[in-house]
């Protein structure tokens, strides 16, 4: 057996090649297809960059209207699936009901089993409208309200936050939660990514990788950061208390702050950039400053104290509050970005597989470690 | 950035130091905290190696009784996992009823987010009873058969078949089960285990861990091999072939052979050593012995003409068989087992965690690749 020696979490560890994300965490970079996140969160929309995600270049005009049909076309959920989700007892998490329901959904699925690329194609426009019918209607149904209608006509954000609200958004709403799908839309092999790529490389099939994602994205240490980090403002609030005051006490009980430092960026995450600036703007024309000066000065404090940069965890939480999102959204509509990444990394995959199978270094009792009978125990 | 070069799959590197399992694939060894599974098949029973794995030692015999007792005691599944598990089409596969059903068991957990070593041990005996049931429930259901209730006296196995066919196993058919359990309880960092601990990783839980494991094993290149196996045996008995013929066919239309090789034994997979054997046992005893030898020709015949060893999954195939199982239970039956190594090393995870994030080797468009806007395109 060839083995390199154990790296913890396999820091650093080349576990495939692939062309979707380009990550420079020194240089503060990333990059879509080589297309930097700047100029995509400048100019782009998240349809155009599930697009691109999927077949590798930015789409032409037609390629577009096309696109954007076959996804809205795609907001359709079978009505057993909305019945089961009705029945759900209501102390059940936004994240367990989607990662339960989206694997029911391969019930209905015409072809589940099938992995060739024009399937998961299929699937990855079905999955991606799915997750973000689910999140809206789970939260209605979980609230006793009633569930709203897709809108064809209507972007894939705004037609969630039709769903979820009962309300068409204004163009600020809508623009801003467009802005934040595109910043979460990939980030090449993050946890639930890979756990993605690990399921399908089995030749299991789309349903049962984006699952696994949604399991690994629920994690406090992956998708469930920015949900800490609001808990965080929302104590600091009720407390009436100075933000920086509470954080210093946190750091003398050594206790983490969420939503600062990256295993890949050594400089500041390029998504906190733009989030920060949403933050802010959203803020001012909401007049929902708070959360965003809050955010500040612990930014600044952490900054100077502890040399850690804002992630992008850090101030989505504050522009998700104030676009009125509940707390226990926010992972799940990082789901409903991240879907996109998902299910190119799952193509990617199968379009070139090799099952994904390490090996562990042993440290157990030494071999052989004789079976002793019960009675000689 | 430091990185290792990209190995596809990750064959050959090291993703984690653990105690459970020892495997030398050059010797053809596999052992459990260090003890051979020659001696577990012989010797042990499945539950004795539920604890062995977990625990990192074989019980005394009261550790062994109480370890029993909490296993059977846990045989209980809410009634609004079973009304819902009778609500799903019959069209539903079982791997796909599975990994739904252990995903919505979390909303009954009493404390689903809890990633705690004694916390994760609770979860584990749940869903080491639930999973055997759910198995055997759905089974039940889609046939339009009565469901069964658990039998708090029988041992694991026994449980399994009483709730799967209505009667108390035969003692022969009760010990083939438990040591088919025994040998496929773990096996290091397979696709499935390793699904499950990029999964926990996160610290998300107990609950996504196994559903992203549930996925994995789905796969035809992991769990799903056994039943392509017995789908070979089928059609080679329907067409009333001689099944080398059929054989040298498949491999001159380069078709895979399933049940043979292995990406981490070089010689004989010890686990195929028991189950040949056990396939000739229960052959001869039931008077069913037509599988076994048609897979024992097989094997002869790739042996010899292509160097391939048989593994674990090609004499599974018949065994199941025999003792009455569908072919689309074979894989859920594996989830039955190992549920057992998912749990110890979501455990052994969890005890020393770290974030699983390896990297991918960029080979997409340079950056910076330019955003051109789309009247330009």
């Amino acid at each position: 057996m060839s083995t390199t020696p154990a790296t913890k979490g396999l820091e650093g560890v080349v576990a495939a090649n692939s062309s979707i994300c380009y990550i420079d965490g020194d240089e503060g970079i990333l990059a879509y297809r080589g297309i930097d996140i700047h100029e995509l969160a400048d100019h782009s929309t998240f349809e155009e960059v599930c697009y691109l995600l999927w077949f590798g270049q930015l789409p032409k005009r037609e390629e577009l209207e096309h696109f954007r049909s076959r996804l809205s076309e795609s907001r359709s959920i079978n009505p057993a699936i909305v019945e089961m989700m009705q029945k759900f007892p209501r102390s059940a998490t936004p994240m367990e009901v989607l990662r339960t329901t989206v694997s029911a959904l391969s019930f209905f699925d015409p072809d589940e089993r099938a992995v060739d690329h024009d399937s998961n194609l299929r699937k990855s426009y079905a999955l991606t409208s799915q997750i973000a019918m689910i999140v809206a209607m789970y939260d209605r149904i979980r609230k006793g309200r009633k569930i709203v209608e897709a809108d064809s006509s209507l972007s894939h954000a705004a037609n969630f936050l039709l769903q979820l609200t009962g309300e068409k958004p204004s163009k600020t709403a809508e623009k801003a939660l467009d802005i934040a799908l595109i910043l979460h839309a990939d980030h090449e092999l993050n946890a639930s990514t890979f756990a993605a790529r690990v399921t399908a490389a089995t030749l299991s099939d789309m349903h049962s990788a984006i699952t696994s994602a949604i399991g690994a994205l629920k994690g406090p240490l992956h998708g469930g950061a920015n949900e800490a980090v609001m808990r965080m403002l929302f104590a600091i609030d009720k407390a009436g208390e100075n933000p920086v005051e509470h954080v210093k006490k946190m750091l003398a009980d050594k206790k983490k702050i969420s939503g600062f430092g990256h295993r890949v960026y050594t400089t500041e995450d390029p998504r906190a950039t733009h989030l920060r600036k949403m933050s802010e703007d959203l803020g001012r024309s909401s007049g929902k400053g708070k959360w965003f000066e809050m955010s500040r000065s612990i930014e600044k404090y952490i900054n100077a104290e502890k040399k850690l940069n804002a992630n992008v965890d850090f101030y989505s939480a504050s522009t998700y509050t104030t676009l009125g999102l509940d707390v226990d959204l926010f992972t799940p509509v990082f789901a409903l970005s991240r879907v996109a990444g998902w299910a190119a990394h799952v193509i990617e995959q199968l379009d070139d597989n090799r099952l994904i199978r390490p090996r562990a270094e042993y440290i157990g009792p030494a071999y052989p470690n004789k079976y002793i009978p019960i009675e000689r125990r």
